[in-house]
């Protein structure tokens, strides 16, 4: 099996390479340091990766910036941010992506639990994750040749704590390789259409 | 209490009107025709908008656009209609126009029954309205000067049967009327951060 890790270098993507190293062959694709580079807001870079990675049987993200604010002073710019990582940069992995997706192969994206659960400042991250879940639950009723598609969606990450912990007061945070096991899940499951939570 | 509703002239937008115009001033705004012209998409349009009206007691949206069509043939352009309207189209609504609602005002926006309940071609449109709702439940924390934020998700409605009927089989339609009272309950109720489901 051939697995394509994109976001391969950040916390939870590391986690994720570790835990599905031992299913195939790993190809880690990040904005820098990996096997492939690729910036998942330019869908010209979506697609030159996938030029370059060629047929796969699963992608994965762990991948996707949003901006942290006050909505009171989000500006239309700055909301963006998270619409063209988070959001887009995800969706048009799937889009761009299909094509390369051998039969019943699989999706997975990232969201995450602010969706569900509110912090202040995390407006712009909760709608990322909220179209993310949505598009992938709708999606998964209709890909062709079996292939199928999951998001996950952890808790605030243990690894994470030190630099986002006073932002996440109360959470029960979770270890990464928890979250990364939702991936495993999903890439070797036959579910389509989930939002496996980490919470 | 003046109220700005933001798609007034459609199926939705006309029985919302109706559904509100004992409770204050209704200024109706739209594409065309209607007090006030606004194209949703642009930035500019929206703040011209709020400069006209100037301050409100309740922001009121029933439009959003969508692409309709199979994941396996949407390009990222066609994917971004949904985004540039129904998600960002609305929660501009909300960064633009809070400096022009009054102390305890309100915003209530639209979403849909297909972020929950899917239907092959919705994909796109299941993403705005997960987007606003997971956007909704957070911003409602933290706006200022307590103005409060909802959102309504209808089902299809019975007076769109006729045209997007062959793509509800099963679905139970509800009278706009019905979708409009939830935007009355979120107009003059106390709650915030909610999803009004009408299904």
């Amino acid at each position: 099996m051939k697995i394509l890790v994109i976001g391969a270098k950040g916390t939870l993507g590391s986690a994720v390479v570790e835990e599905l190293k031992d299913i195939g062959e790993i190809i880690q694709a990040s904005r820098t340091h990996a096997d492939i580079k690729v910036d998942i807001t330019s869908p010209e870079s979506i697609q030159q990766m996938f030029e370059e990675v060629g047929e796969i049987d699963a992608i994965v993200c762990t991948a996707g910036a949003a901006h942290f604010g006050p909505v009171e002073k989000m500006t239309p710019e700055l909301n963006r941010i998270a619409v063209e990582s988070k959001l887009l940069g995800q969706i048009n992995l799937v889009l761009l992506g299909l094509p390369y997706i051998r039969d019943n192969g699989s999706i997975t994206l990232i969201t995450g639990i602010l969706m569900d659960d509110p912090i202040v400042n995390g407006a712009s991250s909760a709608m990322a994750n909220g179209g993310v879940r949505a598009f992938v639950s709708s999606a998964a009723i209709e890909l062709p040749r079996g292939i199928r598609i999951n998001s996950v969606s952890p808790n605030v990450l243990e690894e994470s704590l030190e630099k986002y912990g006073p932002s996440f007061e109360g959470f029960k945070a979770v270890p990464a390789k928890d979250a990364a096991l939702a991936f495993r899940k999903s890439v070797l499951g036959a579910q389509t259409g989930q939002s496996y939570t980490v919470y």
